[in-house]
């Protein structure tokens, strides 16, 4: 059996996620699954690095799968580009190492959330941006970034916390920058919980509207209380950049 | 009764082009009358200053209506933007000259062609690029356009020309510009004919692949007719750009 990786691009807009669900073929796992599974005529499962939610975007998404094939890594890649809806596209496809697993080897991740500052709308990137109509002021969120950077139990920006695993994770960076018409986070870190990154940016955007002192930040991960958090920001914001592994992974 | 001039920027992707149609209610035209008609109570129809195929995009359309009203411009807007659907929007309102006519008095419209490499796919933009899978020579394309500027009869790129019409305009520019990714072409005409900009952008590809020879330009404006010229390209590469008008419309 040989152990498969490839690098995924998708627009989540029209789908209910990547994980794989009872019920609707509407999710990116499903549809790469599918196409997986018809090529080689048997049942093929793949392991996703992340596990993004409805709407949520890849750049870089890494899944892997193990099969017995005698098809070339590009006559794969082409076979699921070909069969693959238009808005999932695999660009990169490697041979690994028998053990690697996408989610367990990844190192650190990197994401991106998108917010549209006002009168900014364009229909052209209206599925990628969470499109805000109020002032918000960077200057504050950066200083709230602050708080959050290191290790830390991270367990009130969750959504759902399992109780007996670890809501400790790393966050190296937290860049905020700003452009003409949109504000754009980048948040690199060694793992992130479930809505983890969608309630850090709707925390930050609290802070930003003046709702929230910067300091706060630092309360809230103390008290471990999701409650004492911000809203959830939009999926449609957000696109999962980059998963990173260390090099000894592939063959 | 006033007349008034919308702005519409729109993601063409979902549509059967901007000319209303018996049978569908897909069009821009329709979608937008369909929102001020029921603003209004009464019956609007719009006029377009283009009107762009299925699968073109805008981001300067201009149409005028006339009615009473007595809600301000701002209200108008605000109205249209929650009605219509995300992938229209109107993004700017005038109060114009009751002899205004958004295609009658257009002076000159600016139109651009998106091509994208070899291997630059991306699920994002995938709706508004032409996929190319080929070398193209750009150098090889800017002199073929070199024999179409100024003023032509330019019935050999038009698609079902009306015999009693003029086929005469004007082409006052025709760039194309290299990026990393994309080939972008920018014609800057009095007016274009139906599938003008698509066959024009057809033609050049061919001769930027290597299939013509740029002077061959010259005879197919000569000949006439629509068979020497190249294949049409597709329509999701083409935004309508920006419609220019006289400054003495406006009130």
């Amino acid at each position: 059996m040989e152990n498969i990786a490839i690098w995924l691009q998708y627009d989540g807009s029209r789908y209910r996620g990547w994980q794989r669900q009872n019920g609707t073929d509407m999710t990116i796992q499903g549809k790469v699954e599918a196409v997986l599974s018809k090529m080689n005529h048997t049942k093929i499962e793949i392991d996703g690095a992340g596990r993004t939610d409805a709407g949520v975007h890849a750049r870089g998404q890494v899944a892997n799968f193990h099969l017995d094939t005698e098809k070339s890594l590009k006559e794969i890649q082409d076979y699921c580009n070909e069969f693959l809806p238009k808005d999932i596209r695999v660009f990169q496809i490697m041979r690994m190492n028998p053990r690697f697993h996408s989610r367990l080897n990844a190192k650190r991740k990197l994401y991106c959330y998108r917010i549209r500052k006002n009168d900014g709308y364009d229909v052209f990137t209206r599925n990628y941006v969470w499109q805000c109509d109020v002032e918000v002021s960077v200057s504050r969120m950066r200083e709230a970034a602050s708080y959050l950077l290191g290790k830390h139990d991270f367990v009130s920006f969750c959504t759902k916390a399992a109780k007996k695993k670890s809501t400790v994770r790393e966050l190296y960076s937290l860049e905020i920058e700003e452009t003409e018409t949109d504000i754009v986070f980048w948040l690199h870190g060694s793992g992130f919980l479930y809505n983890m990154v969608r309630i850090i940016v709707g925390t930050l955007f609290e802070v930003g509207t003046g709702k929230r002192k910067p300091e706060e930040l630092s309360h809230i991960l103390q008290s471990k209380d999701r409650r004492k958090a911000g809203e959830t920001a939009p999926a449609e914001g957000l696109t999962l950049w980059r998963v990173d592994y260390d090099e000894d992974n592939g063959i």
